[in-house]
């Protein structure tokens, strides 16, 4: 369940995790649009986890979004939403270290210090880019080339542990390590070596059309903060068999009783499972279970996005104070690779 | 001949010309080892010049420099040499915003966003990254590669109108346009359009052989801040023809005429002209006036040098004040980009 925080400014530094552990891990999240349950069980609430077990840094990048996004208001309320999203689904800023990227220049001023020692040859073998050759991108810009040498410098300058990615992230990570080694070897031991963390597997999340996974491509999504006569809308219109209400039905093949399962415990999913078998138990209650259950456990979450959107000036404190709290350790690492390469006097 | 300043801090905004210029211009001076009297009348002399002209931004561009040197002490013993030849020589920090690069953050900042624009294609063609290519450069980095972006993050960042370059520069300066002229074009007017500035021609500067273009490669160069015994032994060395001390000589085939040509007035030139025409004059007394001009013209800034580099803390005040000077203009270009692009709340 999302916890809510407090308003209390933190004064944590970010070199000392209070949570106990001395694995730094460092993970970046992307805008995704409005958030699904599929967005959330299997990445927010996973990414969101990470603070109570590791020293957790989080951070918006809004400096590669600039690859893609090319509209000010677009990237403001891109920006602005995912930071809304994760707080009121629980991030805690007390506990992650929790800030936009270009709030700090030191990304921007170690990705160039990078780029000088990052092999041509490395950066054109990246998946990334050899897809968007691939698929005949019109116009790719020197920043969509480059970007695996910003995100290399997003990791090494917080002399990150570990960084949680999927597949198609992990060339990132190894890429990143490579240019830590090479420095490493050019200039002194300056850089942590980074290792990715594959986040455990989740399960695929179906739709609300009980067939395909959960994706806004299908239109098949419920929408985490969408209002509650949409999402009753929603619910009610899932498709189900035509088995009589007195009649036993079958738990395993129907698309609310597997919604149902990602958000119910245990119990209440044994419970609904029993009702479901026993027969006289009709789709439209099951349904109404799902929408209470979904209303009980993202309700608060959705209380505290609308209060958090009425004060963006908190916000902006919230992601501030969280740039404050990077920058320790972003400096910290800055000042050590000017003083290698020797741009200091 | 070169200005004394004095220890005085500058107050000047560098918003505000002193010296009655409307048009800023924008230079980069990269170290070139111990200058000549080559490299001083051909680049350095016409750089300093500018400060009585212009609203003028100087800066040292170690970034840059990070793309070819990758020791800290040659790195570190570059910014200082040349900020110390400019200075002796000079450069008055009063008249001049006179600044090192890597102090301005905003400076790799602004070359990521700008990198998010410009097209890939651009890079490619562009004549230094070709001839990298042709001539099967090592290694090549990705910075290497990406540089003219940097340079166009240089001189958009102050919004300079004029840029001198030499033939070999021209295609960056068109770049920095081109890449103006887009990001208004998509982000609404931002950017000042820069324009080339081709310096005047300077006739080519003779070696001590008398053959050939002073140059460190002929190995016939009179540096700037040798030591006297070191001058004396060049000067000295001088190659003449055998006309006897007696006779007339022809100044216009002598190379210690020459060399003294380009640092006497004309009534002392004319003066000496009529010693070679008139015979009686040996070689050897030519030689001796002309070790007297070097000392002479360039004694002040060997002890202006001295003094300095005595007090390296004081350097590093003039390139940090120069930095605070820069940083306003900086900072203020940087938030109008911050705010077109929608990385501001």
């Amino acid at each position: 369940m999302p916890v809510s925080h407090t308003k209390t400014k933190s004064t944590t530094s970010s070199d000392t995790p209070e949570n106990g552990s001395n694995k730094r891990i460092f993970t970046g999240i992307k805008p995704s649009g409005s958030p699904h349950i599929g967005n959330y069980l299997s990445a927010i609430k996973p990414c969101i986890d990470l603070q109570t077990q590791y020293d957790t840094f989080i951070f918006i990048p809004d400096l590669h979004a600039l690859t893609t996004v090319r509209n000010a208001e677009e990237m403001r309320t891109n920006v602005i939403d995912v930071a809304l999203d994760l707080l009121a689904l629980g991030l805690d800023p007390q506990k992650a270290t929790f800030f936009r990227q270009s709030d700090l220049p030191e990304h921007s001023e170690l990705s160039w210090i990078l780029s000088c020692i990052t092999p041509f040859g490395v950066m054109e073998r990246a998946h990334a880019w050899k897809d968007s050759l691939a698929n005949h991108l019109k116009d790719p810009t020197v920043g969509l080339f480059t970007y695996p040498v910003l995100m290399a410098a997003d990791i090494l300058l917080y002399q990150s542990d570990l960084v949680p990615v999927g597949k198609d992230q992990k060339q990132h990570v190894e890429i990143a390590r490579d240019i830590a080694i090479k420095f490493n070897g050019l200039f002194g031991e300056t850089f942590k070596l980074p290792t990715e963390m594959t986040p455990p597997e989740v399960a695929t999340i179906i739709g609300t059309d009980g067939q395909h996974k959960m994706s806004k491509s299908y239109n098949n999504t419920l929408q985490l903060f969408a209002d509650s006569a949409t999402l009753k809308r929603q619910i009610m219109g899932i498709p189900t068999d035509s088995t009589p209400l007195e009649s036993p039905k079958n738990p395993d093949t129907d698309a609310v009783f597997k919604l149902y399962s990602y958000l119910a415990t245990p119990a209440e999913l044994a419970n609904l499972r029993d009702r479901y078998l026993a027969g006289g138990f009709g789709y439209g209650d099951a349904k109404k279970l799902l929408l209470a259950k979904f209303e009980e456990y993202f309700g608060p979450a959705r209380e505290k996005r609308i209060e958090l959107a009425n004060d963006l000036g908190y916000l902006e404190d919230i992601l501030k104070e969280g740039a404050g709290k990077a920058r320790i350790t972003a400096q910290k690492t800055l000042a050590t690779v000017k003083k290698a390469v020797g741009l200091v006097f």
